[in-house]
């Protein structure tokens, strides 16, 4: 079943040589492991409040050069980037699966997202349209033109290690915003070898300001102090919904916007027209891909009861019959988890399903003995014969819960009752259903999708969710007007003075 | 000088009549005064708790069947409203006059602005456009549609007193949203007014749900506990930046969004090629207009060296010859201050100038023997060699600052170096001059006018500011989104299931 | 069966009188006539080519004047005009009914649409948007504005005989041009009755220019003449697309725009798993409404050959049920076609599809006893085999032809296949067809609908099609556009002259 | 002065084989010239009626496959023709040098302009935005979506001999629309060098169909052959407004939709508060600039009475000192007119100024003992009291003509008393003129700017004019619209038939 491959760490070492990071002494600071075999990759030392503070005012600093910078000109350092990232994708994905464990396939996906996102930011870098605005008054002009905003924070998640920051930066970069990126402690390598690539762009193109974009390593204590700086004016964070209870009082105290996106807990209603062969594959792509570690992994399966049980079984058969390994090899679809934390969460909510009167399938903790601190699962099955209290939670690992329902509005309720709202799915060959669930008495969620799972997005469309997800959107339709601050302007020419409103106030 | 008018009791009194407000047991709850002579119009009650829950959720539960009425019909409703709005305006202007103290002109325009977001949101109602997105895969069509959000809190303050609302409430109205509206428990009385005025117009409509729109009478722990409330997903706040950096982390926590509306220090910057003339009456509208108390009047008089004495002579003279009195003659400009803090207020802020270096003059107290508790003033001028710290803050009173400035650069620095960021304007000639200062180097506010004084803004145009004014916008262009949540949907109508950014997972 | 009605001229003239329509001196001019009973309604004058000239000239000149006046102001205006239809309604729509001859409740629901459109039009008169766009030069300003275009010819068709000049005009006004009308010469009163509606909104606003409406009463010279015309920037036509084909290179000749609505030739496609019920309804109402002289009337039914025989069967029955007769009672539900011409084509087209190989049933005249100059007929139902060159063909009655279909690419095949591109729709409950007929390979048509029939549409989406439909487009989106001129501005307030792509000039 | 260079047609066939145009046999077909000295570079077979209908059958065939190719997809095909551009750039400038006789710095200019439509344009294959639009019929969901249109034939003028082809190609492909190629015959060579960098990007694209692209060689006949053709649903012209008055109508009569850039007539106002220097250098460049072959190029120079000696003096020294000749040769602002007609034109068009009472200096032909057979000229200023006939024409040579002007308003009606619309600016430093210069009643002009000259647009903004200039609008803004079909869409997901506009038809 094995193919050689090196260890992970000389794995790491090579591949961050090609790409440009330079080596730093062993040893130092907080260690990096690999989810593939628990192995310590290197270690990255943590930015000092100090060091912090430096990279915020040279951000700020940057942030008066950059905005003046003609938004093409901003758009042409997002193009160089998009050709360096072009050359360096196959490396830079290959460090996503040693830092993230994800299966090659999918690091490489998240590698060309950056890449469709650098296209599209470079054609958003003349096209940052504002209105013009017929006013009321004669002799006067109204228009409405985005700015660029200042510095923005961007902090990430471990599972999507370099797209999440990558949808932000280009964005922010092309609205005129310098950008300080605090990655998960987790995947520091790759935010590292992100931001050489990106090093590349800026030498090819010249002229940008020091400290336009910078690394800031660190833990919760970092991102908070992000948080807490006026200098930043908006705050793009991804993590749990913990994280983010914690966050956005902090940023709404001082009037700084956060992009937020958290937790969420998607759904999919399978109803009879279903093409069931469809569906299954989606379910299981969505439910056990990237093993359940993605924030739009399909937690919740809301079948027909009609079907209940055969789409169950199908399931469980594909479950079990899914090549679980080092996401080296090619034939693997299932990585490890990212750590022990993750595994306990798995085996806690297993747990609860059984405690509330479900049973589990799967769910067995693999290649234990070849790798005892690393923690690859066999996805899980919980059938449960109706929507209980354990079904609320957002649990990030391979672990999907199955229940029956009678009517389609039901259905829907049941898709809508968890304090989550990112993405949700119907898979139905029936017009009226499909129309009714991306209605406004559908899914409540900011992602809706009919005969699709509900993973996956593209970059032309925003990206995010509601309640607790957070609210945030990001990647594209308008995402980019909330890295800009937008200005109402109206111009008198005439020689008189008007007031709006025929109000009078004549001296 | 003086007309004779009924006292302020019974002209509210026989308007609230006109206007369909049912007359309540007098004494009852908390009194409220006119400004005018600072005698009191009537008590109204406060809500209580129990009171506050019942109408949250009878707007929750009118959300339910609200969200699927078409939108244009329920731009019907809107349309009607300003049918009756337009019917009643004299009306209701003159109870703002009693209420707030605005002279008649100034109430006439505020119940205008109604009117025009009326006409403008019923547009609107056939026009909540999400878009349609290529999508990157075969037999994929990708979708944004904008759906209702939920219960919208509009807490708003005596010196818009039904404007504010409306802005608030015709668009949350067209978009899907029931409305709960805490006045300022200075202005009860305009908003039964209104709520009278959108019960005609909720009659003819016919099958409204009950509680789509609701009046919480209250004081600061009312606002506080719509604040809190889970089942409001959209908090609209105008008032102090106090009240602001109070509010938004409560409602951040909880994830809800707010539309924070605080305070402004606007400036305006008169350069060498101004038209002064056309200044001098930009200046003293928008400094002494409605006593001084819009968030958009203008505190902060930037000129450039060579005119300042000049521009600060003619404003003076100006405000010597100002007439202040009762708002409701027919010449008078300025109307009293709201209450005794507000002139306490104003006090404090001329003795900070003197401390700080400045000079004063005007700013004396009016008819203090004819009306000891109300409290007209004369407009005040402020001169200082440069900018001083009593010119941070927002004081709501007819207090201009004035200070020159050498280089044009410099004089746009000053305007930007307060913590507020709500309105600005330059009074120039100069294309270059009027161009720098909308630029993205230019003014730093969500307002920037060339040739026109920072308040008065029309209701196309999205109105709010940047910093500590809270960052929420208004009104025209695509404000009516914060209204709405965003679907993003895509739907498969092939019979394969490709995957975004090329991922391949084939069972 | 019958109620008891006023003679048509009776009628007629009663409405004139109160609508305002001054009365002319009978006999003069070309007779008006009702097609309910053939009878003269009254005579109306045509303009001679002097008058044609001054009116000209008149909206020539109403524009300097018009093109400055704000656009909220000039959707005051049309507001105005709303209410004044409005209150007009019933007695309008009764005079549609009279020489038009459709029945009471779609006479209703088009001066509904014009007051639809009034409503739509106020909202977009301060939303008349142009872009501010990013420059790429630093200091300049980029932005586009849309401008009044000059005056706008309208050529309406006897169907519609007031609504379309309302989408037209209404949006002509806002966006500040001038219009001039030239109703069909079958329904000149419906047109000056508009237009003493009109005057009345125009005395009620105050100040609009001499010449800014005008009606040219006149047959296909008066057309011509306008289309020639080169100080009329836009004309739009609907009528036939002979004619279409006529005007179109006569106005492209002098670079004028057109709006084209010419001929539809609708169909629809019936699939298996279409609601019957449903179907059937759209079915007999978009066919036979109107007498099936609607622009976007059913006239080809594609159905599944499964449920061919079934189909038509259920639509003859309907057919044979439908109450025809005197539009002016309640019950009818088809009235007259418009005159013998419009008759004869109908006869004409029957045999034609009886030469190719179908059957036609139902067809009959009726009521010819009672008015021999007027024009009843039954709706019929021709039976096909397969597509036939009549089909090919649009004529302006309620003759709908039906041919079976195997597969679903097959009946979209069949729905292109004509020259005529307006409108089509499918009946279907299932996601994959309803997403493939709307898709890039699906209907070529500017209308395409899911489970409606193809005609009806709102005012909120943009009307018009494809082919020798003439490409316009009208009503809404951005339809408004069309009615404007487009401006790129880019202002350097920089002291230096950078050209852009780089180029380099220096002296 | 002169550098040594291999001759035009050595120098050519070098560029051709690098760039990848295959040889053809010598002297077949039309010749070739070279403008710098007249001589013949190569012959270019036209291609005969046969090769044309080849071409169109093959692009229609080609749309069938390429309309259902995602957009973003389709971009993906234009980003590898601008990473191809960028790799070509210096010889396809290069040869744009030799065969239009563009100076090297503007010729690479347009080498750019093409790479930033590149750029623009896979940016918009996520963007190609229509709209959700809210239905007023409860259950209904509408929307816009924009379809692939078909084959588009682009004839382009020998001035821009790539890049206004690239403008509308980019957005061609990127709209699912195949490209027919009609360069001007004089310049052959830069079309088949673009064609085969095309093809390099289409061979690592992999799967386009064929005949996506092609190149027609012919002259008048074969634009007016694709012109005709129905199966060419747009045609977008450029070149003379003789050329578009015969072509349009043509187009209309079928109902196909012409994008027309057609001659420009375009002004400059020089106020009294201009930059004089700056404003020097924008008359030099944008009249002498191409040898005043540009569409956007200065023909008329409207300037304050009070300056107009001065303005006039400065620039015919300006015009006297500019260096003149070889294009090729690195100091050279000014190469040769393309022919001798031009020549010839240019001539004519200074005996008619000298006709109508105006005086002109400069204007000698130059380096004719040379290059007989090449058409140097020193631009030429003429100085006219008032508007004259002769300034109601546009001729295409460095040719410009001053009048003065006393009020603004004048100005501005000089500026609009002519039949095109393309450009215009104004040299101003008042708000209020510049303004008003951009308003409503101000410049009548597709292209309007403030302080910078009417050539040189930026590919962001629609480029293109109004009136005899023909109303086309390319490049950017939504311009891309025109390529695309418009699909109105409304699906009914309810059990219900509601019909809009409230109109009842009950069965």
């Amino acid at each position: 079943m094995t193919q050689s491959f090196p260890t992970p760490a000389a794995h790491a070492r090579d591949l961050l040589d090609t790409l440009g990071v330079p080596a730093r002494p062993a040893d130092a600071g907080q260690a990096v492991r690999s989810p593939i075999d628990g192995s310590i990759l290197t270690h990255v030392a943590f930015d000092d409040a100090r060091e912090i503070e430096a990279k915020v005012a040279a951000a700020r600093r940057a942030f008066d050069a950059w905005r003046v910078v003609p938004a093409p000109r901003r758009g042409e350092l997002v193009r160089l980037f998009g050709e360096e990232l072009r050359a360096a994708k196959a490396d830079l994905a290959a460090l996503v699966t040693l830092e993230a464990g994800k299966i090659a396939s999918e690091a490489a996906g998240e590698v060309q997202e950056m890449i469709d996102i650098c296209d599209f930011a470079v054609g958003l870098s003349r096209q940052l349209h504002g209105l013009t605005i017929a006013s009321e008054r004669p002799g006067h002009a109204m228009r409405e033109t985005w700015h660029p905003l200042g510095p923005v924070a961007v902090i990430s998640a471990f599972n999507f290690p370099v797209a999440v920051w990558a949808w932000n930066a280009c964005l922010a970069l092309v609205c005129g915003d310098p950008v300080i990126w605090k990655p998960s402690e987790k995947t520091p390598l790759t935010a590292l070898a992100t931001h050489a690539i990106l090093q590349r762009a800026l030498a090819r193109f010249g002229d940008a300001p020091e400290g336009l974009a910078s690394v800031v390593q660190g833990g919760r204590d970092a991102g908070e102090r992000l948080a807490r700086d006026p200098r930043i004016p908006l705050v793009s964070a991804t993590g749990s919904t913990r994280m983010g209870k914690a966050l956005a009082p902090v940023v709404a105290e001082r009037f700084g916007r956060s992009i937020l996106e958290l937790g969420g807990n998607n759904a999919m209603i399978v109803t009879p027209s279903a093409d069931l062969s469809l569906a299954l594959r989606a379910i299981v792509f969505s439910a056990a891909g990237t093993a359940g570690q993605r924030c739009t992994s399909l937690r919740r399966l809301i079948v027909h009861e009609s079907l209940v049980d055969k789409v169950s079984d199908a399931v469980d058969t594909a479950f079990q019959r899914l090549p679980v390994g080092d996401p080296r090899e090619g034939k693997t679809l299932l990585g490890p988890l990212i750590d022990r934390a993750a595994y306990e969460a798995f085996v806690a909510a297993m747990d609860a399903v059984r405690t509330e009167g479900g049973t589990v399938s799967g769910g067995e903790r693999l290649l234990a003995d070849q790798w005892p601190e690393a923690f690859y699962v066999r996805p899980a099955l919980a059938r449960l014969p109706a929507p209980a209290p354990c079904m609320q939670r957002e649990t990030f690992a391979p672990l999907l819960h199955v229940v029956p329902y009678a009517e389609f509005d039901e259905a829907v309720a049941i898709q809508n009752d968890v304090p989550q709202g990112l993405s949700s799915c119907v898979m139905t060959n029936d017009v009226r259903e499909a129309e009714a669930f991306l209605s406004a008495a559908g899914s409540d969620c900011g992602i809706a999708n009919v005969n699709i799972g509900p993973s996956g997005a593209e970059i032309g469309g925003a990206f995010g969710g509601e309640k607790e997800t957070g609210g945030g959107r990001e990647s594209g339709s308008d995402s980019w007007k909330q890295y800009m601050r937008r200005q109402t302007a109206t111009v008198n020419y005439s020689g008189a003075l008007p007031l709006a409103q025929g109000v009078r106030f004549d001296l």
